[in-house]
């Protein structure tokens, strides 16, 4: 792991990313706060362009790419956020971007991902299928594959929001943070680890998608089978880096069931008057749960995204 | 108008009640800028405590109370966002609260009224009836009238929120504000008034309780018919003490339909990720209908509260 980033590094990316990205602010809930018997502070990537921390990641690793390989075009599979932040990056240095998208990702993304200028690849929704029309697409325009989450100089990006949460907050004694692929926790845990040893930082799971659950306390990696879940941005299985980086650097994860999901999210809209997608309500659903021991201590959560389909509301009866 | 709150004072209002509120942040979205041609400045008083702007004129008229009216409580009437704010800011003095509710309100805003520790008095969804309970509860009570918008102190409170944003983004050319009884708008505009000439303030209203718009241009006091709208806080009369401050300190009111108000609602949601409610959304309505010149101009909006019933969405049929 000699290619993981130092917090010199990760600062330095910071620096690089900030004119494309917001700061994003750090919000609170004393009604939350009296449910959770815990100081939680929000820092709302939901609020970040494209309406995700997936920015950030996108636009570091496109960031250290060669002029030469810019005119090449970038390329991703992506069923969300992180083909648009990928697109969106792309625009920023002019290189043409290829996202390969599941035929039947939803709609509003697949506009989403087409409005930031990306040339869309549908493919059958399945692994094979992707990675066979990604592989295609790579060999016929040699563009540069930006993984999702495998990726040091994406991990290194996804680093800074919670150096930034860090900053803002001063003594954290936890981070909480959702874990799909795992590159968000990873970014997380490699700034607290180089900060303080005092921020532990804790993974929230769906229960549906536990692949990082079982993976951490196995000790293997553990790929997800048929993973289902109404965070739809966590149903991807860890790589052997973030695997590697989470089985050092994380203090446990935990997982939250859909409906626990659900009730946290619609919580964070009523108290909170933001906009969150399901992903983003694990942390605070773990801890209203009582899956992680916060009582009475000062807590980091990431809200990760506020892309949902407005018209479908997991609370909302369609009858 | 000799009492009407001069700019020192309402600094002083500001300053008195900044330990029991938010400073709320002013968010931009690129893509409604673009869609709008206009640098478009949110003032997000949806984050606002007890999810409001209310909570600043309540805080501000219940602080120049005497001791010996502290304990006798203050009363006020609102089927919404007000009762609330006065319930809340009762309780930090406190004194006890009475809140005259039309008994048709959402049970959603009376529980959280309750919640605050306010004491219900429901009535019949009749003006009549509203002041004849009300009228009773400070007979029997010795309750001080706190009223949501007839009232020098609560304006000079609401006044705040457009003073902040004055102050957060210098050079603004426009302040475009929601009208219902006229409290927001008249503390806007003294503000704008005081800090600069070259604000202009205009009005957005809803075309289905538009008596303000026809005041304005009338030039006398033409109270509410039958008002329908959405906007659920927007249906109150002006008031001869709001309406004379309109009439000397606001550029225009614009009338908009609960359809564009729906549609710019749903934006905010989308685009900034912000949960807002109805009546919050008429400024940009009012702006994408082409109803305000505000083309290359530097656009301020008091986005005014986030308090909506979270399984009616108005953009979701119910089957």
């Amino acid at each position: 792991m000699s290619d993981i980033p130092t917090l010199d590094e990760i600062r330095r990316a910071a620096g690089r990313i900030s004119p494309f990205i917001h700061r994003t602010p750090v919000l609170t809930s004393r009604a939350i706060n009296h449910m959770a018997g815990a100081d939680v502070f929000f820092k709302c990537e939901n609020l970040q362009k494209v309406g995700a921390f997936k920015i950030r990641g996108a636009t570091n690793a496109i960031s250290y790419l060669s002029d030469e390989q810019i005119k090449r075009g970038v390329a991703t599979h992506s069923s969300g956020n992180h083909a648009a932040a990928v697109a969106k990056a792309a625009r920023w240095r002019g290189a043409r971007a290829y996202a390969v998208m599941p035929r039947n990702a939803p709609r509003v993304k697949q506009d989403a991902v087409a409005g930031y200028g990306a040339e869309i690849i549908l493919c059958e929704p399945t692994l094979a299928a992707r990675d066979e029309v990604l592989n295609k697409v790579l060999a016929d325009t040699g563009a540069v594959f930006i993984h999702p989450y495998d990726h040091v100089h994406v991990i290194e990006g996804q680093a800074t929001a919670a150096l930034e949460l860090m900053d803002d907050v001063p003594g954290l004694d936890m981070l909480l943070v959702p874990i799909g692929g795992g590159g968000l926790i990873s970014g997380s845990a490699l700034s607290a680890h180089a900060v303080s040893s005092a921020v532990k930082v804790i993974g929230a799971e769906p229960a549906g998608a536990d692949d990082a659950h079982r993976s951490f306390n196995l000790g293997y990696l553990v790929p997800a089978d048929r993973p289902v879940s109404i965070a739809d941005g966590l149903l991807a299985s860890l790589s052997e880096l973030t695997f590697s980086i989470i089985s050092s650097h994380v203090h446990d994860v935990v997982t939250v069931s859909d409906e626990l999901t659900i009730q946290a999210m619609r919580l964070i809209w009523e108290r909170m008057k933001l906009v969150v997608e399901p992903s983003a309500a694990l942390p605070l659903a773990a801890i209203l749960a009582g899956s992680v021991k916060t009582r009475g201590r000062k807590i980091g959560i990431i809200l990760t995204g506020g892309n949902v389909d407005l018209d479908r509301l997991p609370w909302v009866k369609a009858k």
